[in-house]
């Protein structure tokens, strides 16, 4: 694989849906390409919330055809580069994971950390910006919406929140969520957790969505409630549902038309 | 989802890749979509083999790379649309698999068969011509692969094949791939096993392979052999291996140069 290769890289589902939203997934796939022997790491590793984020992309999939969203979907495990840091961040090509050490990554110069940035991110960051921008042209102002799903239980313990809206320096979008769920028993949805932007989690919002001053959110779904495809039907229309009504009431505030 | 959705339907992989081997796989995802409510089937049915080839595009994704080869991917699962099938067969929109009642496609009008052909199955043809025929001009005559798996128990009865290389008409390829594997214990490898033409298993072969008089065969793999990343990855290693020294072998014979 070189340069060329984006389509091995990231894929654009309904690159010509209609929706305001425009849906990512960094985390969708656990693929690590054939030469990388796999890292190192074993199956179970592999497998693992560690590789990718289980269950977030059959659900922005669906989510993709409720709203008629473009979905731009990472295509390689965010072992190999992970799409949602930066390239200063160790995270971005980790060397070890909540309990995994990550023997393909270890010991990667400079100019190798600078050649998987250029090789598994770009693609990913140029599909994105083009699909917000051919928007940005044709439909007006999008919303950018992330598509994650985090372990039930991380170093042993523990997480009970159920969805976590997460955003960084602009709040508009999970404030409106927020707001239409405030008071409900059910899902525990919780602001910014089980983490926010202070542990570097908002790069793509960062990079995508308030560089173009448009509302973006983060949304994480415990990977246990979208194991199968009835939790991931069950998910996505509820999120689809929220996504609609928080839309229309931004539009609203500002006055403007929702179509999503 | 309308006739424009193609991009919610199939997806091609690496579509510029420089291999002579053109990749299909048919039954590559078991999403369907939010609109049909999981055609009234159990999370155990919709996770099985008779929603989707479990593994099949994890080895055939690793298969693109390893061969540089363009994949053509199904997005929808087989229970909505087997694009395997002709419309004509009961399979095309099975109301049984197995052992499993499909209650959302019982009762179809002709009409209703016509247009899920029309949605479902219209894009991946589309898709897959667009590819062969593309690289009929560039790179000349290309070779079909088509990858698959079979459960390793059907009706209670197991199966011993670990790999079926099933041809129709044309055995061109699957003679040289059999011819270098003649003789070795392992794996268990077999034409035309666990079923073959008889059964109606070679449309996409005879529809994209035949019909251009372009080498094909299919691949079908037993997916508890892929049903990890170690054994998808021994898996697509092997087969990119057979697979070149059958091109090789077959270009040979015709005089040609092989860059598979």
């Amino acid at each position: 694989m070189g340069e060329t290769d984006a389509g091995l890289i990231v894929e654009t589902i309904n690159p010509q849906g209609t929706g305001q939203i425009v849906l990512a997934c960094e985390h969708a796939s656990s693929f690590i390409p054939p030469e990388f022997g796999n890292l190192g790491l074993t199956d179970t590793a592999l497998e693992s919330h560690i590789a990718w984020d289980p269950g977030a992309l059959a659900v922005a999939q669906r989510l993709s055809s409720l709203l008629d969203a473009p979905l731009v979907a990472q295509r390689v495990s965010r072992l190999v580069y992970d799409c949602n840091r930066p390239l200063s961040s160790p995270g971005a090509i980790p060397v070890r994971s909540e309990v995994h050490a990550v023997p393909g990554n270890a010991g990667l110069s400079e100019a190798e950390r600078s050649e998987r940035a250029n090789r598994f991110c770009k693609p990913f960051r140029k599909a994105l910006d083009a699909c917000l921008d051919a928007r940005m042209e044709s439909h007006g102002k999008p919303l950018l919406v992330t598509i994650h799903s985090f372990t039930p239980i991380y170093f042993g313990v523990r997480r009970e929140v159920e969805l976590g809206i997460l955003h960084d320096g602009d709040t508009r979008l999970a404030d409106a969520m927020l707001a239409l769920i405030e008071g409900n028993a059910e899902p525990v949805v919780r602001r910014n957790e089980p983490y926010g932007p202070d542990d570097g989690v908002t790069h793509t919002l960062k990079m995508h969505g308030l560089s173009r001053g448009i509302p973006n959110v983060m949304l994480e779904i415990r990977n246990d409630l979208i194991a199968n495809p009835t939790g991931q039907a069950e998910w996505a229309a509820r999120l689809a549902a929220l996504l609609r009504r928080a839309v229309r009431d931004l539009s609203a505030e500002r006055g403007e038309r929702s179509h999503a």
